[in-house]
């Protein structure tokens, strides 16, 4: 059996030669001698051209096959003149596999991104979802593969969990009481796991642990939120990378995060040029510049600091004044990709502003954070230097009213051989918008959810 | 900064040189006027030797170094005579990055495998959960390199899901809701997703989808049973790799399972054979022997009839009499494996054993399934041929009570374009219970959930 992709490869060599194909049609034009089907079989994001010819004996049923049907093609490769379509099959048996009602909602014309979600069950078998998730599986090895040949042991750390301490952000329940089972003095006792768990927010807590053994680990899995956010960037299920790495400062960890970044470019580029071309016409006309331009631009470091201060000094009236003290809005972050032309690792951000695993500067008003902000998706990445400082780390939970009991076995770390050490976490789903150029997360994950949207 | 896999592999042209490591004391016997540390640095699964003099300048305070402190060690590499321990460092500076407190609870010693779950946060610094959890990273990467090597595409199946009727198995639920706002008429109304959703146990019925729009599919994530089973095979959050594969059949299915496992245990062999000779030494002395057989061995395939009449003729006295139509009992997969001395594909499985979605025999009273038996582990792969006809598949489902209305995009998918497919799932956590030879599933997870246990 052959493929698409292998016969895009080798066509050259293959005039004449009898292949057999199955796929799907995507494109039908009958004629009345003879038509014209584009078989794709999803080893390859171009379809390819199959000629049939009133010769077959099967004619005039091929002639009435809907879009969508699957077929069962044996044929011979025939090299052609023309440019833009340097081969077809032609065609010497045409079997049906399974037809395609007449009412197939994937017809190749133009459909919404709404209709296309409520039909995601289909949308895979169009161009921009074909290039889309296949993009998703490349990027999916990519990550794998940069830290495999780093020697990164993977770990998968906990999807449900009891700790409600790991970030900020909401949590789903996980539960298997029925709410008339629930006791108002001891809600969870009765419950699967005897306590009270959720859906876990992060795994970093666990590369940690991880990290104080393998030295470089990273986790790669699902991770939730449950809020209320209706924005194109936010779902509630999401897919996030998260590597941990022992004896490691905040200035490596940046380095770890540059070379994952352009690897993952990189790659892209490489395994996925007709995705990408699709794309750039379709999606987005600057995303292969901007994508090649990754590659080599250096990354800016600069503290939040200085941010704020670029930001003060610039001749644009913001609606959020930039503040020494807080967060950056989307729109700073937007001015400073394009100041600076390229990716911005922003660092040391004031503590009130970050999570208390970070590790507290010696001018205790800031600690080790970075983000890396984009041009286009904003941040991408999420990292800071983690407090290994058992007496420090103690305080920090105490102002942020972390509990001790229940992170009894995070102290223990910096109890037994604890080590400088840092991490970063990059959101899976937000990257791939990232290098697709597509911009509603919706559009990214094969099955979104979000508020009041869990279907298929 | 060298890692001690590198001096391991190079140490032969190493002698003299100069080197800087950063590890965690595994062992330390200090003496009067020296002393050795076994460091790891979590590279590689053994420790490296460093010996240290009374000439450094903090000799006093290495001497009393504690098992489990984290290390930054400059020294050179000296060749030795010694066949067993062929080099080590003698060290020029030894600082000390973070101590361990004298309560350390991994001291060098025989630890029960309880002790060692409850400090979960620290086995992993031990020889065994070194090697366990190293060769789940690589079970983990071999399990990627074998489908992208293939051509499949990766899709992330959701986690969440509004479906129950995915399979057998209890679910557990997924809420935001608060007990008292929980509405008896419509409970799930007000919920986040506006109706009922569980945690997932399986991503099949989803990858049916993909795989009808690349053929050749796989997905590798968590999956749930809020299952109270206290045994040593079943946790309540374990993965699963499951392949799903259009424009194929039973047969075909097998094959591809059949080259799977043996590549993964090949890897495996290949990549860890420090962690299988340790494992094979201290855990089942008979694991290399298994796992070098399973790569020759030819996997015996035949009907659910077939094994059951062979059980039959069996001289053995069963707790469970053979049913032709009911499931096998453990003890009869254990005669299986045995009297074929070898891995078994039982197929063609009595309907009413099985899902709704397998597809049915000619004889209308088989399903063209299959379950994979391995000896040591039992059931491994369970998979199947999947219903692609919408008239059988509806009946089927009526038949067992499975809604029309909840998996509509199911059908659909018969409708539009259906095609013979086929696929199975492999319990990531049972093969690497089988890969290691590790007996409980407890300890080839890195934070196991079961009943009344989630901690971490």
């Amino acid at each position: 059996m052959a493929t698409v992709k292998a016969i895009f490869n080798e066509y050259e060599s293959m005039d004449g030669k009898q292949v057999s194909l199955s796929g799907w049609v995507r494109n039908h034009r009958p004629q009345k001698a003879f038509g014209f089907i584009n078989l794709n079989d999803g080893s390859f994001f171009e379809t390819i051209q199959v000629v049939y010819e009133e010769a077959l004996e099967n004619f005039e049923t091929i002639k009435k096959i809907n879009i969508g049907s699957a077929l069962n093609i044996t044929g011979k490769v025939v090299l052609t003149p023309n440019r833009n379509q340097p081969f077809e099959i032609k065609a010497e048996a045409v079997e049906i596999e399974g037809e395609s009602n007449e009412d197939y909602p994937m017809q190749p014309k133009r459909h919404s991104r709404e209709f296309l979600r409520k039909n995601a069950h289909l949308r895979p078998r169009t161009n921009l979802f074909t290039a889309v998730f296949r993009v998703r599986s490349i990027l999916t090895h990519a990550i794998h593969t940069f830290f495999e040949e780093r020697d990164f042991v993977h770990l998968a750390s906990p999807i449900i969990t009891a700790s409600d301490a790991e970030g900020a952000g909401e949590m789903f329940k996980v539960t298997t009481l029925k709410p008339q089972d629930f006791k108002k003095d001891a809600p969870f006792q009765d419950d699967f796991f005897g306590k009270a768990t959720n859906l876990t927010v992060s795994g970093q807590l666990q590369a940690e642990i991880f990290a104080q053994a393998f030295r470089n680990v990273y986790t790669f899995g699902p991770t939730f939120r449950a809020e209320a956010s209706h924005t194109s960037t936010h779902a509630s299920e999401f897919w996030m990378v998260e590597p941990e790495m022992a004896f490691c400062d905040l200035a490596e960890d940046m380095d770890n995060a540059e070379a994952f970044v352009r690897f993952l470019v990189k790659r892209i580029l490489e395994k996925a040029p007709h995705e990408i071309d699709f794309l750039n016409k379709f999606v987005d006309k600057g995303l292969r510049a901007k994508l090649e331009k990754v590659i080599e631009a250096d990354f800016v470091r600069m503290t939040h600091a200085k941010a704020v201060a670029v930001l003060k000094d610039a001749n644009v009236t913001f609606e959020n004044t930039p503040d020494p003290l807080g967060d950056l809005a989307s729109e700073h972050e937007k001015y400073l990709v394009k100041h600076f032309d390229g990716p911005v690792f922003v660092t040391d951000w004031p503590k009130d502003t970050k999570a208390f695993y970070m590790r507290l500067n010696d001018d205790e008003k800031t600690v080790a954070a970075m983000d890396l902000i984009v041009p286009g998706s904003g941040e991408l990445i999420g990292g800071s230097q983690r407090e290994e400082r058992l007496d420090v780390l103690k305080k920090r939970m105490k102002e942020m009213n972390v509990s001790e009991d229940e992170l009894w076995w995070y102290l223990d770390l910096r109890k037994y051989g604890t080590t400088k050490h840092a991490g970063y976490g990059l959101g899976f789903d937000r990257m791939l918008m990232y290098v697709t150029g597509v911009a509603n997360i919706r559009d990214v994950i094969p099955f979104p959810r979000t508020p009041n949207n869990c279907e298929f």
